[in-house]
């Protein structure tokens, strides 16, 4: 027991080490998304592998497995919610997961992931599901593998869960969806009826590449992601955001030129996952509890300044009169409140990616509810287009007519199956319900929107989510933040509260 | 002896891994220099720790010297020049050299670098030499005793010496000076004495910085750095290159708007670099092979095209087009021969970075002698200052006014004394040697440059020095390329054709 602050001290230098070298993987992937000529992915490929297989000699390492076992039982005396605690439980478990799965059945993975991924650009390009299902059903077959050496008493897809939301079980997330099908569904039928009251043409011209970046860096600012000294914005294919510090947090948009919504929505929404890095304590910056709690919260400060900041009506009365000052034409006779309502159309769609806030999260039911039934043993996964297009008709009363707007149109499948689309809908049901209790707190919060002051807002997340780090759970921070569980009343109270405006309901 | 092949794959294996690692830190550096944030560093300095005794410890890991050792006895059998050979020879040498050095004294040496660092941008900062001494004696004292334990039977500057640049010893520097010495400082006088034929105010205006940086990416591309799929230039403080494979070369440019020169020739040296790291074999990306010669051979390239090729008659017959569409007031009534002269004025001046070709070795050779003055005791480090004067005034006929335009304008000095600079010479040395070679071979050579042909030239580069990598010493490899030993003669030849041509001599 004596030993104990110098085990610690071991255990803390041991964790820093493998943070230092995640964070080096995490710059190496960003060049690669940003900067790096094409010809140079052959190269990368070997030098992540290298370093990947590196990271996890370090997490496996049985020295490390006997630093926590001499240091678990003394945890069970400190205070449960000391730092200390956090820090163990959480490289306990990095490393018990890491040491339960076979080098084999990881390398397995590592190939089926990078077979699946060129299985999926084909098939997409080639609108032809049948290319993918062979690298599917290894997929499916080596997750399903992977969650049973990790806990073979559970079912596979709580082990996933699990993983992206300590503490969350598929009947939890089998609540939340029937809670808001139930009002979503017969809500989107009423809109449908209304659905010539808003138009989104406005959306739909020709926005120079160069405007719209300005416009987005100065959005971005506006919010309070520091874009100068600790962070940055760049282009890449897909939008992202990834921390070499709380001080250096990268994100990127992009843009296309026939539509204003694609890069300003995707830097807002970067911005959001930007300043829970930036807020996290520099303190742990070489700590295991220096991160988000959960994909699922990541993705509340997301969807938070992407959503329910970026598309109230406030944000637009404040920074309307600069899309303006950046394209007079395209707005030439529109006011801030049709802009508003454009960026806000409910309207049933196949892609996920472009989904208003309404429909979204029927597109995330629709792809558990399928995970759900494929490991549950009532779909074949060669019968997954046909289940889709059922569902999309059954939720959305659309159906997709090629496979790149349906099944294929995703690459997260292409890496693994099971539970992947889960912590979008679980982001946006936490961002409602923390955004209601900072709006009671600060009464005149929405009012704020109105004149840019957007600090209030950052200060009180910051407070209460951001510098928790990973020392409580998601479900235990929640409650803690707002003094209740989950619920998706706040979420539910929100959208009807939004839609009722705009589609005078 | 059976184990043999087993060993030399279990060899290149551990090579493929430090090589990976190398790469990355390369990564790591790269963005540093570019996009990293400004409070990005004091994380970053943490990684790089991290990641530099990852690689000492696996070039130091026992294993690898006994691999070694089974190795080092077959390859005295195998022929002496087999690919073989050369990867255990290049591997024993790095690793003799890194177990050499106690880990105390390397990570005094590491401090001592980082702390120099701060110490000289202070003293610069602040005109005061002396607030760098301390910083200077320490690097003086650890540089010297990590030649010491490296080789104690050698001249310490030899042993230095010997690492940048294989095989040399300060003995064929010091000829090499004596030579370059006896030609060029009665040359230089006689320049002096027609200084008025040559004028370079039209470099001196305010140039476009967005348009600066589209010419010189221009230039770069005709000389055939490939920028599109295998490499790309970003914008750094100070100009260099680097790479991460065969297909992945960075190099990087600084642009000054009231300057034409230094942007656009820093692109064409660092293009020079980044033709040697994109004509290396990519099948040795992962081995130890896959590496320019030494640093003096790595500055012949570019060396050659800045100066050699961009700074002709015949590069600027075939550019100034360029250069008078992207700036047509700046040239406006100049021939394609004033920018021609203007370009290689010849003026004795105070900084390195911007001396022209004739007089830039006089300032590689002052620094040489004051270093080997310190080390054979005959100066005292607190005496450079005067000493660095009193050279400047006896070879270039000036001083220098304030410390930050004399002793204190290099970095070099900050992180280790010691040869820093001689490879700078040698690269202007070895790149006439090559020219003239190439240039009998290819009688047309220079004629192509009028419109625009650079490939024979750089084909000729590449079969004759880059694909050799490591194979070679650049001794061997200097005398392979041009059948002969190296010698100053076709620089001299060079220099006293270019400056009759301009001075009309």
């Amino acid at each position: 027991m004596q030993d104990c602050p110098a085990d610690l001290a071991k255990l803390r230098e041991r964790i820093a080490e493998m943070r230092d070298l995640s964070r080096i993987q995490s710059i190496v992937h960003w060049d690669m998304h940003t900067y790096m000529p094409s010809r140079g992915a052959e190269a990368r490929k070997e030098q992540l592998a290298t370093l990947s297989s590196l990271i996890h000699e370090k997490l496996t390492d049985p020295a490390l497995g006997r630093l926590i076992q001499r240091l678990e039982p003394l945890m069970n005396n400190a205070r449960e919610d000391s730092e200390e605690t956090a820090v163990v439980r959480e490289v306990a478990r990095e490393h018990q997961r890491a040491t339960r799965i076979p080098g084999r059945l990881m390398q397995e993975a590592t190939r089926a992931s990078s077979d699946g991924l060129q299985a999926w650009l084909r098939a997409r390009g080639e609108e032809d599901f049948h290319l993918f299902l062979p690298a599917l059903e290894r997929n499916y077959d080596v997750s399903r593998r992977t969650a049973e050496v990790i806990n073979p008493d559970s079912h596979p897809l709580d082990v996933m869960l699990d993983r992206r939301e300590p503490g969350f079980t598929c009947a939890d997330v089998q609540e939340i969806f029937s809670d808001l099908k139930e009002t979503l569904v017969p809500l989107i039928a009423r809109i449908s009826d209304k659905s010539g009251q808003v138009k989104d043409s406005i959306l739909h011209q020709i926005y120079d590449p160069a405007r719209q970046w300005d416009l987005s860096m100065e959005a971005v600012r506006a919010l309070g992601f520091d874009l100068d000294s600790r962070g940055r914005q760049d282009r890449s294919v897909h939008p992202f955001t990834t921390a070499f510090s709380t001080d250096d947090v990268r994100i990127t948009t992009r843009i296309r030129d026939d539509q204003f919504a694609p890069c300003f929505f995707a830097s807002l929404h970067e911005a959001g996952h930007g300043t829970y890095e930036q807020g996290l304590p520099a303190r742990w910056n070489r700590c295991i509890l220096g991160s988000a709690a959960s994909g699922g919260m990541h993705e509340s400060q997301s969807r938070l300044w992407e959503n329910i900041v970026g598309r109230s009506k406030e944000f637009w009365q404040f920074f309307y009169p600069r899309v303006r000052s950046y394209f007079p034409e395209q707005t030439a006779g529109a006011q801030y409140t049709d802009f508003w309502k454009a960026v806000n159309r409910v309207q049933p769609s196949l892609i996920r990616v472009e989904a208003d806030e309404v429909t979204y999260n029927l597109h995330i039911m629709i792809r558990f509810e399928l995970e759900q039934a494929v490991y549950d043993g009532k779909l074949e996964l060669r019968d997954l287009p046909a289940a889709w297009n059922e569902k999309f008709e059954e939720y959305l009363g659309i159906q997709p007519e090629a496979p790149s707007e349906g099944i294929l149109q995703d690459i997260h499948w292409s890496g693994g199956f099971g539970a992947s689309f889960v912590s979008y809908t679980l982001g946006n049901v936490i961002s409602a319900q923390l955004f209601e209790t900072a709006e009671s707190a600060i009464p005149d919060l929405r009012e704020r929107f109105r004149t840019g002051n957007f600090s209030a807002l950052l200060t009180w997340m910051q407070e209460n989510v951001h510098t928790y780090g990973k020392t409580l759970s998601p479900g235990d921070l929640v409650r803690q933040a707002t003094g209740r569980d989950l619920s998706t009343r706040p979420y539910l109270r929100y959208i009807k509260s939004k839609t009722a405006d705009l589609y005078d309901l």
